[in-house]
C-alpha cells in the first residue's frame, strides 16, 4: 500500500499538507453566472463594474421648475425676474431635467403670476436641486471587488448600475458516502444491532452552514468494490466527498485502500480526539475525506478538515473564532498523544463565566448539542486541573450564555419543562442542567458554579428533606431553599412484575437485576437508606454497582429488560410503561445562592413555578404532588 | 381619514406601539411539521421528545466477546476461569449484546485456547464495555425545547432519538409591493425619467437573512384602487406585506389612504432620517408597512420597523448589535426633530478605530454597501464634532476593520483594481477608499486617520509633484511617499469634440458648459493653475462651479451631454468614449504614515504596486506611465 497506515500526524501539519496537496492538484472553485437579484450572500468571482449611471438621468431633486440657470441671473429681492411659461417646466422630485433647463428652483421661492409666468427673486446657480448622473453610481465604477460576499445593498447598486448578472463562485458540491453493514435508513422501530443512518444529516446540515450543497449517495455495504465504486462516481459528481464509517482499521474497513486504490491518501490517522482515524485522501484535484463514524468523531473531522477546503474554494478568510476566558468546573484529563477537543457547557456565575466538560464518549451526539464550546487541549499536554481558566471556542452567543440559569444537580423530567416553560415566558431566558445528584449540586453551590440545584436528600435522623444537609454545606446561609415539587419514588419494575417484587428488600432476590443510581444521588442515597435498614448488603444485590445517571435511563434498562428493577420516580416508570412500586413521598427542592436571586433567570424560575402551565404539566406528568411551588423554604438558621 | 397623518414619532414609542398593536389583532406566527433532516437552523414550535432511546439496544463499546458476567466471578491471576464455546459470543464494537450476556471482555484480555474455549484472568464486572440503552437519548426525554434554534447536532440527536419529523415554527411571508408610473423592472438601458425597480431585490434578500420568505408583486402604477387591490390580496396571501414608496405626503401618495380603507394605519411619520415617511398600518393581524421608495430609507425603517416583527414571529431575542466605539473624522450635523442614522466607513488607524460619515443621500444605496457601520444620532441631539468618541453599530466584522487599508484623498480608478488585487492575493486584506482630494488626504494623513493617501499636487513654482507639500505639512517627517503611477491629465470633450476645444482656454467659450472638480482635489488646482496662467477668470468659465467628487462622474456628465468639457484622466475619458486633449503627465503617489508601514495591508499594498498583474491591468486602462511602482520616492528631508 502506497499510503501510511494509521499515522498519527499532528491536525496543523496535516491540514496544511492537505491544502498543499490538493492546490498542487489542482483544486478550485467553478463560478457561475447568477441574477444579481438572487445574488445575496453570494461570492463574486470577479470584479463587477457598472453598466450604466444612477441615476442614469439628472432628475430634480425637489418639487419645482426646472430653468436654465443663464435666465436667472441677476434677481434679487428687490429685482425681480419673470419667466415665461416657455422658459421653465414645472416638475416633481425624481423627474428628468428636460433638454435645455440646468436648474431647478423650489415651489416654495417662486411667485406665480396670474399670466402663468412665475417670478423669482434669487438666481439659480447652474445644476442647483438637480440629482446629478451618477451620484450612486457612475457607469465603468467598480461596484464590488472579487471574492467579496454581495449583500442586499450591493443587489441594489448592481440593478441600479445595470447589471443584470453577475459571476459568482459556484456553491460546492459535497458527496457524502454512508458505508457499513449495520446502518440503516433513518426510522423509529430500528431492530437490535441495527445503526440509524443520522451522520449524513449533520454532515449535509454543516457543510450547507458553510456555502455548499450536498448530496448523500445510499449506503453502501461492507463491500469493497462497492465502496470503491460509489467514491469513484462520487468523485466524479462532486467538487469534495465525505466518505463516512470504516476509517478505522478494523476488520471492514475497506475505505483508506478504496481511496489509495483510486487516487491517493496523504495520511491515515490525525493526532485528534475525537477523530483519529480520519483519512486525508484525493482523487486528482478532487479531495475524499474518510470520517469515523461516531458522530461527534465525524464532525470534529469535517469541522477541523473539511471546513478549511471549503473556505479556500471560497477564497475566503474565516471568520476567527469566538473565545472566551472561563473556569473549569471539572478536572479534565488528556491523552499526551493527541490534540483533543472536549465539549462543555457554560453559564455565567456572577462575573464568572463557568465551563463543566460534558460527556465524551464519541457516540453521545446529543453532548453535541447541549455544548456550548469546546475545549481544546494541545497535544503534549496531559489535562487540567479544576478551578483552571481556559480558554473555549464559543458555540453559544455569549448574550446567551450570560442569560442562562446553570442547574447543577438532581435530575428531574420536570427540569426540562421548567426549561421550556421560562424560555417561551422570556424568549431571552434559557436553562442548561446538569445531572450529578443532589450532592453534586450543594458541591457545585458551593463552589460557586450554579445558580441552582435540585436536591432531595433524606436525613435518615430525623426524616426531613434538605434542610439538615444545607444547614451543615451553608453554615453561614447565604442560600435558599426554592420548594419545587414532591414526588412519588419507588421500584420501578418490569410491565406486569413478572418476578412478583412485593418490598424494597425482594431486590436482593437471586433472579433479581437491579439497575442503580450513581453515588451521590438523592436516589442513590435513599436505596442505601433502605438496605441499611432492611439488613441487605448491597453486594447481594445482583447489578447494585450498575450505574445510570437519570430516572429515564434507570427506566430504559428496565424497559428493554436488560434489568428488572430499579429504584426512581413515579413519571420515569410511567413514561416507559412499568409497574410502579411506591417506597415514600420526598421532597424535590431547588437550592439557590444569594448572589443569584435577583438575576432575570431566577426571577422566570421562580414566576414559570408559580405558573398554572407548569401545575397542569406536572399534575399530566403523574407521581407529583404541589405545594405552593416558587415558595422560598425557611432554612431556620 | 381615521389616522394620524404625518405624524413625527419618535422610533421607539413607533414600534411598540406598533408590536403591541399586532399582538391584540392576533399577530403571530404559523407552524409546520417539516422532516428531521432538513430543520436545521430552524426554531422548534413546541418541545420535541425523543420517540425511542439511543442507543436503542445495548451495544458493545468493545472488539471482544460478551459472557454473562457470573460466569467470570472469581477469576484471577492465578485462577483463570475457562469459558466453554457456548458460554461466549464473538462481537465487534456496535454490535448487540446477546440475550443472557451481560458485559464484555475485550479481546487483549482473552487467552485463547486449542479447544475453542477461552481463559481469563479478572472477572467482568456486570456492563462493562457495554454500551447501554439511551447512552446518548433516552425514550420520552426532551431533546429540544419550545423556540429553539435546532442546529445539526441536534438533528443527530433527534433522528438518533427516532424523531422522524417536527413541529417548527412556518418561515413568514413577507409580500413586497412596489408602486410608482415611474418605475420599471430592472434592465440596462433605461430611459430619462425610469426608475429601475431594485427595492423589492434588496428588501427580499434582507428579509431572507432575518428567516423569512418574499414575494414580489408587479409593479402597481399610482393608481388608488389598483394599490388598494393589490394591498389586500398581498395581505391575504402572506403575513406581513411591505408597500414601497408613494408613503411621502407627496400628490401620489396614496398608500396610506389605501392601507387606512382597508384596515387601520397607527402612524403616518416617524421621527427618524431617513425614513421619515413610514406607515405603520395593518389589516386585521397582518402588518402593512408603508416604506418610503428611495432605496437607504427602505432599508432603515424595514430595519427598524419590520425585523422586530419577524423577531416576534419567531419568539426570538434577536441577537444584540454589535457595536463598538470609534472617532468619528468628521462633524456630523444631525436634526433636532429626529433620530438619525448616519452610514460611516470605518478603518483601524493605528489602535484607533476611526468612523467617516458617508454620503446621506437618501438614493445613494451605494453608500450603503460601502458602509461598515451605523451612527445612530438620537433625537433632540444637534450632531457630534470630529474627534468625538462615538458607539458605532457595526456592519463590517471587525476582523476586517482590523485588515483593511484605509485611503483617503485623491481619486483615481487604478484604486479600485488594488483594492481587488490586493483581497485576491491576501483575502484577509481589504481597501477602503474615500474621495476627498489630494489635500484632503493629506490633511487625513495629518490627522492620523487614514493608512495612505493617493495625491498628485503640483508645485506650481518649481514644477515637482507633492514632495514640496508634503515637506510642507510633515516638516518633521513621519510619513514616507510611495511610488504609484504617473497620468495623463487632459480636458475630456464631447466625442468628436463638436465645440472644436483646442487648446486649456477655449473652456471660456461662450457656449462651453464645463463641469469641475471639487476644491482641494489636485485636478480642481491644476485647472486653477491653468486659468490663472492663461488669464482666464474663472467666473467666465460656465459652469466652474459645478463640482463632482471623482474622475468618472466628471467623465459622465460630458458623456450624457449635460457638460462639454472638464479636466481629468485619460482613462476616465477612454471608459465613457470621450476626446481627450492632453495637457500634462502627472505623478500620482501614495503619501503612507510611518506607523502604517509595518501592516500586513501595506506590505500587500507594495506588494500589488509590483506585481506584473498590476502593471497588465494599468496598461489596458490607458493614459499611464509606469516607472518603478512600489518604490519609496526620497523626501529629501
Amino acid at each position: 500500500m502506497s499510503f501510511e497506515y494509521l499515522t498519527n500526524v499532528p491536525l496543523k501539519k496535516a491540514r496544511e499538507d492537505y491544502l498543499k496537496l490538493l492546490k498542487e492538484k489542482g483544486f478550485d472553485s467553478k463560478t457561475e453566472t447568477i441574477p444579481a437579484c438572487r445574488a445575496c450572500g453570494r461570492i463574486t468571482a470577479r470584479p463587477v463594474y457598472a453598466h450604466i449611471c444612477a441615476p442614469h438621468y439628472a432628475a430634480s431633486a425637489m418639487d419645482g421648475v426646472a430653468v436654465k440657470a443663464g435666465d436667472t441671473f441677476g434677481a434679487t429681492e428687490t429685482t425681480p425676474v419673470t419667466l415665461k411659461t416657455e422658459q421653465f417646466v414645472e416638475l416633481d422630485t425624481g423627474d428628468p431635467i428636460p433638454e435645455g433647463r440646468d436648474a431647478v428652483i423650489m415651489v416654495e421661492d417662486i411667485v406665480r403670476k396670474p399670466d402663468g409666468s412665475i417670478s423669482i427673486h434669487a438666481p439659480a446657480a447652474p445644476w442647483q436641486h438637480i440629482r446629478q448622473i451618477g451620484e450612486d453610481v457612475c457607469a465603468g465604477e467598480m461596484i464590488l471587488g472579487a471574492h467579496m460576499e454581495v449583500s442586499p445593498a450591493a443587489i441594489g447598486a448592481m440593478i441600479a448600475g445595470g447589471v443584470m448578472e453577475l459571476v459568482v463562485i459556484k456553491k460546492p458540491v459535497v458527496g457524502i458516502i454512508p458505508t457499513g453493514d449495520e446502518i440503516i435508513p433513518p426510522c423509529s422501530d430500528p431492530k437490535p444491532g441495527d445503526i440509524l443512518e443520522f451522520n449524513s444529516s449533520i454532515f449535509s446540515a454543516m457543510v450547507k452552514g458553510w456555502g455548499a450543497e450536498s448530496r448523500t449517495y445510499p449506503i453502501v455495504p461492507d463491500k469493497f468494490e462497492e465502496i470503491k465504486a460509489t467514491v469513484s462516481k462520487a468523485a466524479e459528481d462532486c467538487d469534495l466527498v465525505i466518505l463516512n464509517a470504516g476509517s478505522s482499521a478494523g476488520r471492514e474497513d475497506y475505505s483508506a485502500e478504496a481511496i489509495a486504490q483510486l487516487g491517493q491518501v496523504l495520511y491515515h490517522g490525525i493526532a485528534i480526539k475525537p477523530g483519529k482515524p480520519a483519512i486525508l485522501g484525493c482523487l486528482g484535484a478532487k479531495p475524499v475525506l474518510g470520517v469515523p463514524g461516531y458522530p461527534v468523531s465525524g464532525i470534529i473531522v469535517i469541522e477541523q478538515l473539511l471546513k478549511p477546503l471549503i473556505d479556500r474554494w471560497y477564497h475566503s478568510s474565516p471568520a476567527p473564532e469566538k473565545t472566551a476566558a472561563a473556569t473549569l468546573t471539572r478536572p479534565v484529563v488528556s491523552s499526551l498523544k493527541y490534540q483533543e477537543f472536549v465539549r462543555v457547557r457554560m453559564g455565567y456565575v456572577g462575573e464568572k463565566l463557568m465551563a463543566s466538560p460534558l460527556s465524551r464518549g464519541s457516540g453521545v451526539v446529543s453532548s453535541f448539542m447541549k455544548a456550548d464550546g469546546i475545549l481544546t487541549i494541545p497535544q503534549g499536554v496531559e489535562g487540567y486541573e479544576a478551578g483552571k481558566q481556559v480558554e473555549i471556542q464559543l458555540l453559544s452567543r455569549e448574550e446567551r450564555l450570560k442569560n442562562t440559569l446553570v442547574v447543577i444537580g438532581s435530575h428531574d423530567p420536570l427540569l426540562d419543562e421548567l426549561a421550556n416553560m421560562m424560555h417561551l415566558e422570556d424568549p431571552r431566558v434559557y436553562m442548561s442542567s446538569s445531572h450529578v445528584g443532589s450532592m453534586g449540586g450543594i458541591m457545585a453551590i458551593r463552589r460557586g458554579e450554579a445558580h441552582a440545584a435540585g436536591c432531595h436528600l433524606l436525613d435518615t435522623e430525623t426524616g426531613e428533606y434538605n434542610l439538615s444537609f444545607i444547614r451543615k454545606y451553608f453554615p453561614k446561609g447565604g442560600v435558599r431553599l426554592l420548594r419545587c415539587v414532591g414526588r412519588q419514588q419507588g421500584l420501578m419494575l418490569q410491565k406486569g412484575n413478572p418476578l412478583n417484587i412485593r418490598e424494597f428488600k425482594d431486590i436482593a432476590g437471586k433472579d433479581v437485576r437491579y439497575v442503580n443510581r450513581q453515588k451521590g444521588s438523592g436516589t442513590r442515597i435513599l436505596a442505601d437508606y433502605l438496605c441499611k435498614k432492611e439488613g441487605i448488603a448491597p453486594e447481594k444485590i445482583y447489578g447494585y454497582e450498575r450505574e445510570e445517571l437519570t430516572h429515564t435511563s434507570v427506566a430504559a434498562q428496565i424497559a428493554c429488560g436488560s434489568a428488572d428493577a430499579g429504584m426512581g420516580i413515579y413519571s420515569a416508570a410511567k413514561l416507559y410503561g412499568l409497574d410502579f412500586l411506591p417506597v415514600c413521598v420526598e421532597e424535590y427542592d431547588l437550592l439557590i445562592p444569594d448572589h443569584a436571586w435577583d438575576s432575570p433567570m431566577v426571577r422566570q424560575l421562580v414566576a414559570s413555578l408559580k405558573s398554572p402551565a407548569f401545575r397542569e404539566k406536572i399534575e399530566s406528568m403523574g407521581g407529583y404532588t404541589l405545594e405552593r411551588p416558587g415558595e422560598i423554604i425557611e432554612l431556620g438558621y
